[in-house]
């Protein structure tokens, strides 16, 4: 069972359900931080992000996020519009715990979640992949879209 | 003066330059991400970003990213293309540590750089603005342009 995330505004919720990538930070049991690129499912309060693709070149276990979380399972996730009016310029960040789903009920569904999101994983996504949960515990959103 | 810096391949150099945001990673003492999007400019194996936008809503000592630098100096910083042809997904990974800049000439450089690159900053950077360096230490490129 997830934790009970926190509540997240309607125009916030919004923004992080139809963005395409996000941004995925850990940070190693020394503090080092590490940062890359996310293909990710917004679900009722938590975030998914697939950990196993096709051609499997690096077992999960192996990646350097998941090594990460093992060993510090606090992260952070920016989802963001980058444009040259910089008037346009937003970001929500989140920041909150994850958590390594390797089988069950909720993997099965985030799978699901990101397959629809996503037609690229019809090819690319390694069935029963493990998947990352970010429950999120702070978030900060700037920018027009959630100006008072 | 800056440590001497890691030596770039000229693809990975001519990524990063070109690109227009990126995303900067740091932690706190606890090791707890944080990660924004970021203006940045490339020089010789340095990354620069500026602190201090106009209006100056938060003094850039208070700035997050500030605080968790001068706890812990280590961040990461990605450069990346995302596309719905996920052939064409590539980042650039940079690990480094990171230098606030208060004065001097290279900040001065910096600046203009910064200047240089973003139109947007003749009105919204702030003259003298404090200036974050980062010095790579390990790089990671990762996609097609980087493909031997």
């Amino acid at each position: 069972m997830a934790p009970p995330p926190v509540s997240l505004d309607p125009a916030v919720e919004a923004f992080i359900a139809s963005r395409r990538v996000g941004h995925l930070a850990t940070a190693d049991a020394d503090g080092t931080p590490h940062v890359i690129p996310v293909c990710y499912a917004y679900d009722r309060g938590l975030v998914y992000s697939a950990l196993d693709l096709k051609p499997k070149r690096v077992p999960s276990r192996e990646l350097k996020r998941v090594r990460n979380i093992r060993a510090n399972p606090r992260v952070a996730l920016v989802v963001d519009d980058y444009s040259e009016e910089w008037d346009a310029l937003a970001y929500v960040l989140i920041q909150g715990q994850a958590t390594i789903l390797e089988s069950g009920a909720e993997r099965d569904r985030a799978e699901t979640l990101l397959r629809e999101k996503y037609e690229q994983y019809a090819e690319m996504l390694q069935e029963g992949c493990a998947t990352l949960r970010i429950t999120p515990e702070r978030v900060v959103a700037w920018g027009r879209p959630f100006a008072p």
